[in-house]
C-alpha cells in the first residue's frame, strides 16, 4: 500500500460539508478546523461549488444535494446509525457510506446500559423512594448470575455492554441476524429469525441495539413482548421505531413486561403530554445514552479520508445491501 | 493430605452453634440443615452443653460464650467483616476466625458499586427527576476514560468492583495497607500510609471497602476529603464508623464533596431524624450493598470445617494480627 495520495487529490486542500436538515452543524467546526487544519469547510445555506466537496457529514441530511457532488468519496454519519439517511432518497451510491463507532461512545454506551439493568434489577429506585420518605426498607438482593441479560444487536455497542455487564457476573445472551465467531467468551450466542424464540425466552432484562432497518422497524412488538418471561425489564437503547409504542403500555399493563428503560422516541424531544413520561413503570431518558464527540468525528472523517485516498475501505464502512 | 477425620471428630455429628446478640439467627437453620443433614444445631437460650460445640457462626456475638466452649475449633463470622466481633472481648484464640467471601456477594457488591459511579458520573438522577417534570433535559456527558475510580481496599470484593469498572472503560486505582501482587491488570496500584495522598489526588470517585480495624475507623474525614479532587464523589459501603459523619455533612456544604453515597451507618437503621436522609447530596441505602445468602454460610462453614479436619487452614481464616 503506497502512502502517496492518488492522482484527483494531489495537493487540493480536502473539501468538506456539513449536511443536516435538523441540527446546526456549526457546533462541529472548530474540531474539523483541529483535525485537519487544512480543510476547506463547507456548511449552511451556500455550500459553494458543489463539485469541489470530497466528503459530506451528515445527520438528517437534506433531500438532494449530495446527488449534486460529483467528487464525493465518503458519506460520513454523525452517528452509529445510518436510517437518518432515509430523509435523502437521492442518496448517490459511489461515495463509500461510514458510520462512527468509537471506544468513548462504546463504553459511554455501556455505562447506560449497565445502569438501566442494575437500577431495575436491585431496585435502586425504591430505595431512592424509601429514601426520600426517611424510611429503611430492604428489597429482595438476587445476585447478578441469576439474572439474565440479552442483547439484540452484537455490535461493537453490543459487545461492549455485554463485557460490562459479564465482568458484574450477569449472565449474558446476544442475538444477531447473522452468525459472529469473533463473541468474547461468556455470551451465549444466538443467531438468525429461527434462533429469536429461544433466544428471549430467557432475557430477564432485553436490551435493544439493533441497527434500524425495515426487517427491524417495529422489532418490540407485542407478540415479541410475550415471548419473555414475564414481567422482564425491556431497555431500549436503539432507535425510538424499532418500538410499538402501544404495544408496550398494553404489555406493561397487562404485566407481560416489568419496566421499560427507554432512551430514543419515535418523535424526538419526547413530547410533554406522551403517556410514557410519567408511567410509573417506564424510565425515560433524553437520549443521552451514547454521544460522539466533535472531535472523534472529525477525527474519523480524516482518517476515513486517508484510507479511501490510499485505495482501501474503511473500517466503520457501511455494508449496503445490509443497511449497516 | 489424609482425607481421613482426626481422632476427636471420629463419628461424632458436627456441633454447630449460631450466636447473636442482635439478630434472630433461626433463618439459617433450613440452610444448615440441607448443607450438614447430620449438624446437631444448637441456637436461641438454650445452647445445651457447651463441651460439645465445634462451630460457633456469630454476628455481633453475646460476650463471654464462646470462651466456655473448650472443643470450640471455628469462628466464622456472618459476612465479610470481622469488626462485630469487639461485642466479645472474652473471644478465645484458639478457634481459627473465618470471614464469608462468595463469589455472589463479590458481584452482588459490584453491582452495587457500579451503579452509584455511574448513577452520579452520568447525572441519572437528575435525568429521572427531568423525566418527572415531562422535561426533555440533557446532561453533559463524561466519557468513562475520563473519570477515575479509587478503591481504598483491594480485597475480594474491591477487585470484583474494579474489574466490572474497568471492563466499562472507567480508569481504576487501588489502595491497600500492603502491596498486593496478583492484582488484575488495568487497576493502578498504591500501598501503604505514603502512597495515600498521591492515590487520593487522582479520585473522582472514592470507593470505601476497607475492613474496619482501629486504624481505619475514621478513615473517612475532612482532611481526607480535602485530599481528594475537587466536588469528587465518596460511596461507602465499608462500615459505617470508616466514616466521620459531621465531616461529611461540612465537606459536602462547602463543596469539598460534590455527593455521597452511603450503604452502612454508625447506627442501623439510620434513625428517621438523620441528616443524611434528606440531604439532597446523599444518598442513602439500607446496608443492602451486598448479603450472603443463607446456603452459602452453610456450606462455608461445613467447607471450613472439613478443611481444619483435615489439619489445613481454611483460605478465608483472619490474620489475627492484621484484623481482617
Amino acid at each position: 500500500m503506497t502512502a502517496m495520495p492518488d492522482a484527483a487529490c494531489a495537493g487540493k486542500r480536502p473539501c468538506v460539508a456539513l449536511l443536516s436538515s435538523v441540527l446546526d452543524m456549526s457546533y462541529l467546526a472548530p474540531a474539523f478546523r483541529e483535525a485537519m487544519p487544512a480543510v476547506d469547510l463547507r456548511l449552511g445555506a451556500d455550500l459553494g461549488a458543489l463539485d469541489e466537496i470530497d466528503a459530506a457529514v451528515c445527520w438528517y441530511p437534506p433531500p438532494g444535494v449530495m446527488a449534486r457532488m460529483p467528487r464525493l468519496r465518503l458519506v460520513q454519519s454523525l452517528g452509529a446509525g445510518i436510517d437518518h439517511f432515509h430523509t435523502d432518497p437521492d442518496l448517490p451510491r459511489a461515495p463509500v457510506l461510514c458510520r462512527i463507532v468509537d471506544s468513548d461512545m462504546a463504553g459511554t454506551m455501556a455505562a447506560y446500559v449497565t445502569w438501566a439493568v442494575i437500577h431495575r434489577q436491585r431496585a435502586m429506585g425504591a430505595y431512592l423512594a424509601s429514601a426520600g420518605a426517611a424510611h429503611w426498607q430492604e428489597q429482595p438482593i438476587v445476585p447478578p448470575g441469576r439474572h439474565c441479560v440479552g442483547i439484540a444487536g452484537l455490535g461493537t455497542l453490543g459487545v461492549a455492554c455485554a463485557q460490562a455487564l459479564l465482568a458484574i457476573g450477569y449472565r449474558v445472551r446476544g442475538w444477531r441476524r447473522s452468525a459472529k465467531h469473533d463473541l468474547p467468551a461468556g455470551i451465549e450466542s444466538f443467531h438468525g429469525p429461527d434462533a429469536l424464540d429461544d433466544f428471549l425466552s430467557g432475557c430477564n432484562t432485553l436490551v435493544c441495539l439493533l441497527p434500524l432497518t425495515p426487517q427491524t422497524h417495529g422489532f418490540l412488538n407485542g407478540p415479541l413482548f410475550r415471548r419473555l418471561p414475564h414481567g422482564a425489564h425491556l431497555i431500549n437503547v436503539g432507535r425510538g421505531s424499532h418500538l410499538v409504542e402501544t404495544d408496550l403500555l398494553r404489555a406493561l399493563d397487562d404485566g407481560t413486561l416489568g419496566a421499560a428503560t427507554l432512551d430514543a422516541f419515535a418523535h424526538e424531544p419526547l413530547p410533554p403530554g406522551h403517556p410514557f413520561w410519567r408511567h410509573p413503570r417506564i424510565t425515560v431518558t433524553p437520549h443521552v445514552a451514547a454521544r460522539t464527540e466533535a472531535i472523534a468525528i472529525a477525527r474519523q472523517t480524516r482518517d476515513n479520508l486517508a484510507t479511501l485516498d490510499r485505495g482501501a475501505r474503511p473500517a466503520m464502512a457501511v455494508d449496503p445491501a445490509l443497511g449497516y
